[in-house]
């Protein structure tokens, strides 16, 4: 499961997951979790530094999206 | 764990999921799982109706992000 995805500690911050989409225009994802649980979302559309667009996530809110990513959410 | 999440049904499409980050500035997060497991990301990070960025993810890419967000992912 590992694969694809480079994984990085930021001292005193949290951790950062880039995940590699095998995209020739550029598109990946990067996601900061935190120490304290908040999720920054950021997702490159293009080549280059500047994400398209950031989201800050709460731990939970964070869970529900990654639920429907990953075919695990069930209503209830 | 359904709190905070719209599902519609798309017919002959797949399900939609809107995950409501209950951000006055208009912050959210849109799924569209196909039936063939691929996955439109569609994320709004102001009022209105054109997304910031979109993706188009496989089930398996899907799949990484959602571990990574959800908080259960672990490297090989």
């Amino acid at each position: 499961m590992g694969k694809g995805v480079r994984i990085q500690e930021l001292p005193g911050l949290g951790t950062r997951y880039d995940v590699d989409l095998h995209s020739s225009s550029g598109e990946r994802v990067s996601i900061v979790v935190s120490r304290d649980g908040k999720r920054h979302l950021y997702v490159f559309t293009a080549v280059g530094d500047d994400p398209a667009a950031v989201l800050e996530l709460t731990e939970e809110q964070a869970r529900k999206v990654g639920a429907v990513l990953a075919g695990t959410f069930f209503s209830d």
